[in-house]
């Protein structure tokens, strides 16, 4: 039987999971698999399997915002799932960590779908394990980590961005980065506390890896040939990192 | 300047705009309009703008959940939208509707996205002008209109359908219908509230237009040819309601 | 046998209910009634029925707050009612409305009461019918009307007005009216909210009529004569609007 | 200046002041002062002020509910009142109390309206002299006094009371009873809280001095004969009270 | 069988039971009675037994904060407590009441642990009884006492003082006190509201007796002899108004 | 200057804390350093300051709950603590797992305390440093270790252990123990998640290393020489692993 929504079945699906937001760049990280399968693309889940270095990998994408991302994970659970790597890039609100690897080790949990899980008292924690492959991986390519606090929203046009809107309400967009600098945090998206919770619910390592690709406030930005790069780097350090992490546990 | 998630500017869209929430089905709703031209497809929202009976429509697509759909919302606003109309089918959980439309008047707020809009007090409410040029395009088609409350959700394997995981969880998933039939709620989404709140705010006209395509429990459900009626009557009453509004509006 | 509190029983009561807030106005709604017998006058209760153009409606009074409202429109339902009209003055948030009708299409619930039915995502909103109906009746005695949101709250010397003990406690009395404006709300009240929600939940048609007699901060006032015949208008207009509501129905 | 609601000015009020709920029982009280003057009746407030044993006391109402019982508290403080007795008969939740005194220490905070004053946290609790002298005064009288716990709630036909409604929607009347029984409450109402809280935050000595004339389920109630004394014995106890009230301050 | 933290047992215990914030303060109030014993010292929980005047008196120690508060409240109750005296020393909010005794009528429940036993709008009232007894016996000694509120809260860095931690995050150390102020409170601790609330749930008669050995910013406080014989005066009032209540009760 | 509760100056304290629940196993763990200097046994808090291996290590005491933690927390941020080992013994929720370690990776906020430094949305997460190193610790003394989720409370009698109180309530002691099972809990605490979302705000490396001595229901237990030694093993791997985590460091 094939799922609801991203139309994937148990045979389609490896046990690791990466997870794109964007349906589109689904399709750039197929060319690092060896004989990428397109599973199918319905709705904002565009879902293809292929191998890596003889692993079975699926790559698919959420969307934008937890809901989906919610609903993506749901299905690839039932399909068999069991190591979940989210992957993208990030604005960070620290200095001087452009082209750094953020793998927070957690997340704020402000958005409404994980609640509809457990009460917000549960914490959205990441594996560690795989955090820590992760961490190597990224040492390996000579690039620098960092194991920090990410925060989930909803709202993006209400806390992340200014808007035609937000203006017109005289909303203040920086409120909520000056609160989230105050409390250490490294980055903002919609979609890692609700997957970390559900990976911790349901017994799937889970973690996200991003890259930072601009600053706060746009006060720089990876562009042109570095941004391209940056990129890519991203698409191998996931695929070596599960790489890593099935010859890690074999050694076990 | 073209907006950050849609890729839209002001010169792409029509006042009027028709929301879907997969992006797959704009396409099908293009051939009744003249002459539709591809704006742009990024992430999940794909959208067009075209004529329809001498109207600049635009149509576009939310993706799954409000996150997205308040992005859409947004973006629209900002290139310039004054009326939204949120188009697509619907599970209903009343007896004896299968084929019919259901327009709601209100939806529940149970998703986090508009919450960080309005607290909760804030009412979920369409537009009454809209609700009746619809009511009466529907039944210049022969067909019946329900004009009662939606309920918006966020997390689709908690509330409204079983999972591997639900299962493994022993959540009871009948528990959300039996409270919902019990407050008279007509149907349940995952976008409606969310729209219906921004456009309030907004003072953007909107609506929730759905046809009934299943029934609860899967009782009943349109099939083959019944349902592919059913979504181009879906399509026709979208675009003539507005073309109906235009005209009256024109009157006044 | 007759209701704990408004001593009403089933052969007293119509099917048709229009809801003062003060007791007292109940008495001037009567003389445009035919044969208007007493009911009873308990507490904050004064409940008289009799007939317009043929259909037998019932007047009575809620007091002040969202409480005894419910309690009102508990015991009437219970003795019958099937349509409620709440009808009264009201202190208006926008411009040049002095005069205007203002029948909301639902309400803010910032009360108490409605929160023991159920929890807020629910929206309180009115019947669509009704409103119509109502808009219809206005416009045929060459009135203006908004169908905007009010906003109900349980604190009339918190919220709506100074007293001794707001200015004593430093309370910013400006603080909820500049919020409501940016909302977009049209009036404030003490019972909208609780009557929209219930009514919803009891499957009982219900609106809310008033007239604006008063603009925020006493910007302007209708006074004397004008007033007086305002008064007489929202009286006409709540009974020929049950008379249209009624008239259409049979047409169906 | 006359108040909004009440009608009353500073000239018409004495520092004590006693209210009941019911408008007309305000009648009742007012033979046994000397000289009792009709201040207004408008709405739900009735206010008479006169002497008692050379005291100058006012008796009001409140109607049914926080919202209105926090209006008068409101007016009543603008024209200087210092003390501040609500009186009444009560349901108890208690065996054997029948006839005997309910003089409760604090009630719990189930309405809405205290909440517009301050959070939750804030106990709604009595003065502790006024209860020290109230007890006296039944003791005075030959009747025993219970200083428990009230329970204020907004919702009289969710939470107190069956109705064709709480049937229709299969609400189980009894759970809150069963609840407000383990905390050990003693009665219920839909004022008290709200009173005291905001008696302790203006300074106005506050209590709430009720006679069992009911038990819970219609087990025993007071009738006929003993129900007309209980309540003439509870008008003597509320002035007696305030007399004695009087005599003590001015030894101090 | 002896309790699991404190170590005490039934026999150990009387039914009047003393309650210190400071373990070792407990030794100090030993000297006032005849013939101590120590039961246990486990933890922050240190146990003396005695005999007052004849009367069989447990001192024990809370530790800080309500949740081992809680605990030592329940380990007594277990063992036959039947009236709980919370002692120690206070800062008031309230100017001039250097070495007067602060005896709260009630609790602000700003701490978590009595919420885990009954929701919020449930108040933290102590016992009238012991608090005119506790009264008697402060004015037979001379001095004044205060029947206010006090605020309870977990967060003493957050709330009450100023810490490197507050001053790094910018936290207004003043906010918490300048709303208490407004709301009338009169002094802050960290386990009043939750003792009340279990003292009132489990039907054992609760106080609070402290003596102002310092006002609020250091504006002046008891020093040297004057704060020894306030400390002494504080052991001896609690002693003796245990002895006064038991009088009392044997002469009802 | 000394710290107001533990008694502590910057001069007394080394970077690395070890925080014990009990103040009287403080002592125990003294014998496994050099030359152990006692700093202060202030009401629950009892603090030495001695050498391990070369570094400087200071052992205190938190007493029973988040609020006197937060305490000893805050206090040795300002004398300069950086590192932070919450040890202790813990009751496990899994089988077969008596006498392993469990270093919970991150803990539920059921406290109140943590809530007065940010909303429940933030997670507490431990240091992942901290715990790769005492993970490796532990192995090297050949017992397996758990990085699972920790639940912190407030009310050890009402969600943790059965009570007199509890038993007359009728309180279902199990339930909190079946809903934290079915999230995948491993152990119950009262301390670990204030201390990690301080730690984490702070930015103070935390993490709570425990051993288990319990099984849920006292299913199994260690006992006699078997928990003496499992306790001495949890002294020599909480210092141990600040041995090995100053070297990792010296190396980077």
């Amino acid at each position: 039987m094939k799922a609801l929504y991203t139309g994937v079945g148990k045979e389609d699906i490896g046990k690791y999971v990466i997870f794109s937001g964007d349906p589109w760049r689904v399709e750039r990280l197929c060319k690092y698999m060896d004989s990428p399968k397109k599973i199918a693309f319905l709705r904002e889940f565009n879902t293809y399997t292929g191998m890596y270095k003889g692993i079975k990998v699926t790559i698919t994408s959420t969307g934008i915002g937890a809901p989906s991302a919610a609903i993506a994970m749901e299905e690839m659970y039932e399909a068999g799932m069991e190591v979940a790597v989210r992957m993208g890039t990030v604005m960070s609100l620290k200095e001087d960590t452009l082209g750094d690897f953020m793998i927070p080790v957690a997340a704020m949990r402000r958005e409404g779908t994980s609640q509809s899980y457990v009460d917000l008292s549960y914490p959205a924690v990441a594996d560690i394990e795989l955090i820590n492959i992760m961490n190597d991986t990224v040492k390996s390519v000579d690039k620098k980590y960092h194991n920090g606090i990410n925060c989930t929203m909803d709202g993006f046009y209400t806390n992340m961005h200014e808007s035609r809107f937000s203006k017109e309400s005289n909303r203040d967009i920086d409120k909520t980065f000056n609160e989230l600098r105050k409390l250490g945090v490294d980055g903002i998206d919609m979609e890692s506390a609700c997957l970390m919770t559900l990976g911790r619910l349901m017994n799937v390592k889970t973690c996200t890896l991003t890259i930072v690709t601009v600053l706060e406030n746009l006060k720089d930005k990876l562009e042109g040939e570095d941004r391209k790069e940056a990129e890519e780097l991203l698409c191998k350090v996931a695929l070596e990192g599960i790489y890593n992490y099935v010859n890690k546990k074999e050694l076990e």
